[in-house]
């Protein structure tokens, strides 16, 4: 497989697929999400379950002739609509659960309940995002942005595990993973550069697979190659990093907002852990963002179907 | 004064003036440095005082037609030159002190020295960045990207107090500062959410001056106001901040180092808190970078003569 470069590599290759996604949107009563997912539909990438209250539902989203690629289950209450989202899933009716205008708290509750949820017992909950950069030559993903705020070492390799393993699926045979902070030097100030350390000599022994992981670096000397050559740094990242791994919620969150808002930066997102992908977008994310979200779950979903 | 809204305004403000400000530079051994003060001499915004080892200063530097604006003074040591720099400033001989290719810790210890330093007893040592961003309509400071890895309550409230006083000479009467977390909301779980509370209300109790504070809020929501408005986030920020203040080091320094990288933004620092403005530069800084880092230091140095 030839490695997906941007979101438009991604549509096309999820076009030349045989077979479309299911998805089920919970509570899709927004302007985003029904551009999400008229989109979709013109793209051909997948079909859809709605649930909700149908009198909130864009009119747009009703229409007959949609009826093929469209069903949708009325329910007047948003967290039955969420649990029957969530069964769906379970029952492997739908390949992938997305939220619309619910609130985050409400769908997580259901998400991560125990006997009926979708976090698998021991598994990590997290986030994995990727934005399309004008000014970078390929995708670059990055994580956690959204959901643990200070991970510990542990966390950390289940981060950068998912990570990797989505990298593989978007073709990447060996992905450059950078470990993030804000200087090139290790200091016991700042145990997360020891546990960066810890990390690099697990992944030199192979402990993570197919992959480059090398870090504490950080974001300009990650992703410009001059960067570290003025630094006199040598990195087998070499200013070409895959993924960003951030140190915390605060500079991960910064990295999404500023890249997406400045530089025009095109962006997707879906949870990891969960036994399907989720889609669960920030209020503020524009309905494109919404649209390529679904595409990056699509892909997932599919490369885990072949595995299974 | 008109507000100066992006760097060539700064240029041309200080073209305007009818003096030119003396900076000794410790070390200007690199070409981006040198680049910095030839650029600074082209404009005519400033003359030198170039201390360390003549031998290793670009040739370009040593021009007998520049003697007019540049004073070689010869250390083969570079503490020794660092210490006469020092010294310089004390003298009120120069108004601004410059890092060239020396160690930074050497460098920042002399600087700090209690006795004949130039850091005033009880004063904060911070860094302010400011950014000149193709895709925002004016300039965007921020801090503390470089210094202080987890600001207490007073030392965030000095940083905000140094952004404030640096915008008033920019010429921004009531600059808007907005103090950065990855989610709007306040929670215990954060205890620096509820030390923004704290400081938004000292603010509107007028503890600040002139200047309109708020937060927690986003990057996003802080300089995009249709991000405010579909959140249903009321804020006088209103998409529009002239400042952005950090939680910590992490967020602040992926912000420098992705936007000048992503969004192709032009930047510029300064320490704060030292009895003047020190340019100390980070390695992989551009020549540019450090002129306009020149650039700002010669404004706040002119406007603290003003108030001296």
């Amino acid at each position: 497989m030839k490695p997906i470069r941007s979101f438009d590599e991604l549509t096309k290759y999820l076009q030349s697929r045989e077979s479309h996604n299911s998805i089920a949107v919970v509570c899709p009563y927004d302007e985003h999400t029904k551009y999400a997912i008229l989109r979709s539909l013109n793209e051909g990438v997948s079909h859809f379950v709605l649930l909700g209250n149908q009198n909130l539902m864009p009119p747009e989203l009703l229409k007959k002739e949609l009826c093929k690629h469209i069903t949708i289950l009325h329910y007047e209450n948003d967290k039955e609509a969420a649990q029957k989202g969530v069964q769906l899933v379970k029952k492997r009716k739908v390949d992938i659960l997305m939220k619309g205008l619910i609130n985050t708290d409400d769908l997580l509750r259901i998400i991560l309940n125990k006997e009926d949820g979708l976090l698998p017992q021991g598994k990590v909950l997290s986030h994995l995002a990727v934005m399309d950069i004008p000014t970078y030559p390929k995708l670059l993903f990055f994580s956690d942005a959204a959901v643990i705020p200070r991970p510990n070492l542990l966390q950390r390799i289940k981060i950068i595990e998912y990570a990797t393993t989505v990298c593989h699926q978007f073709g990447i045979e060996k992905p450059k993973v950078s470990l993030i902070h804000f200087t090139e030097k290790v200091s016991p100030k700042f145990p997360i550069s020891m546990d960066y350390v810890n990390i690099v000599e697990q992944a030199d022994e192979g402990a993570f697979g197919d992959v480059i992981i090398d870090g504490p670096l950080d974001v300009k000397t990650s992703c410009e190659y001059e960067s570290g050559e003025i630094k006199g740094i040598s990195t087998p990242i070499n200013g070409q990093a895959d993924v960003l791994i951030f140190p915390n919620i605060e500079s991960g969150n910064t990295f999404y907002k500023s890249v997406s808002l400045f530089a025009n930066a095109k962006m997707a997102g879906v949870l990891q852990g969960t036994c399907c992908p989720v889609v669960l977008p920030s209020r503020s994310d524009t309905g494109l963002s919404k649209y390529y979200s679904i595409a990056m779950a699509c892909l997932i979903a599919d490369k885990n179907k072949t595995i299974a």
